[in-house]
């Protein structure tokens, strides 16, 4: 019997990951005077990877990451103003309008009166509280939690603070390795709702045994069905 | 009856302001050669006050704030190197060792078997957690709170999720403004220790009547008679 439910925010509620993409591209127009665009985004990507451990995730490391970079690959010789340049698309990602991802109203509003309903998302604690605000859906939910991770230990620790048991859980959100496979593991429901594009580190390998653990829908309309199912 | 005591982490439980005094005195060395020591230092801060509401409070946010000084104070001619500079600072603060203030590691392990014990924070998520984890404090704690703001409306809302009631808690920080008047606001009992250097835009005013509604204590070590002589 399902009671609780818990969504992932960026790029299962509303989109973000085309945020990442456009400054990426913004990044790699920048430095084209200095380096290849392929080269300038691979680099990108390995600092941001040896970063994560200081830095965690959200904007602000993903700009000091691009900061670094800069350096790295001119060895040097970037501007002060070009560098004022990454600080400006850090502020444009951060202000940027929160676009809600079709059907996600609909069904939250729907499930909302019979379900504990949840945000669990790691990243930048302002900015996913921000973003929870902005979205217009804040109300919908009863519980907001950031975490900096998303690990097994890091949910049941959720879950056991909430009163909330396992096998009355369910999460929906759009990284197998993050969203999914975790509550799989500590005996709640996983269902993944796969999205266009998806971050490399994100990325995972799964095992047929972990392919049929968990559900799959193609959009969130589908979730009420599924729960009508898991709770007949 | 108190029944449950949080801390402040950053000047309270462990040292952190210095890390930040000493990096923007590095600042202000980097810069010298553009600008005089205490106009670069005061640019620094109102372009901090500038970047809270976009960037919250933390390390990482300090960083691009100084980064968009630096920029600012020499009209782009800041060096590629120059700025690698302050990354490098940033990632020394995030390095850091964490060294606990003295009677804290005692005060706290005197109190755990007894009270609920929680940390309460603002700050980066990420860095926050793995402070708790690096002072070897994590397994007194029976919970770690990281906000975003600490309002009277947060430090509600964290009670009420942990089902505790403001007549039974306790706080204790070195701000007035964030640890101790939002909790008298709530009906909980405030607990001040004022540390030795105190961040501009945590010091406040207060009046008369704010001065008689919490307490005061210039050591840790006594908080363990306070307890005894509340709940009595």
């Amino acid at each position: 019997m399902i009671t609780s439910i818990a969504f992932d925010a960026d790029d299962t509620l509303w989109h973000n990951q085309y945020l990442y993409n456009m400054t990426v591209e913004r990044f790699a127009d920048l430095l084209s005077p200095y380096h290849d665009r392929q080269w300038i985004m691979d680099r990108l990507d390995t600092v941001e990877s040896g970063n994560l451990a200081y830095y965690g995730y959200g904007i602000k490391s993903f700009s000091l990451s691009m900061i670094e970079t800069a350096i790295e690959l001119t060895e040097g010789r970037i501007t002060g103003g070009e560098i004022q340049n990454i600080l400006d698309y850090t502020r444009e990602m951060i202000r940027a309008p929160v676009e809600v991802v079709p059907n996600v109203r609909e069904v939250i509003t729907e499930l909302d009166p019979r379900y504990f309903l949840m945000v669990i998302t790691k990243g930048d604690l302002l900015d996913q509280e921000s973003k929870v605000a902005r979205s217009g859906l804040g109300d919908l939910f009863d519980h907001v939690e950031v975490v900096s991770h998303k690990t097994p230990e890091v949910y049941a620790e959720v879950l056991k603070r909430l009163n909330i048991r396992p096998e009355n859980f369910l999460m929906m959100g759009n990284s197998l390795r993050s969203d999914v496979l975790p509550i799989v593991d500590i005996g709640g429901v996983g269902v993944h709702i796969p999205y266009h594009s998806t971050w490399s580190h994100e990325e995972v390998e799964i095992s047929a045994v972990q392919r049929d653990s968990y559900y799959e829908l193609e959009d969130i309309g589908q979730l009420p069905g599924l729960l009508l199912q898991l709770n007949s």
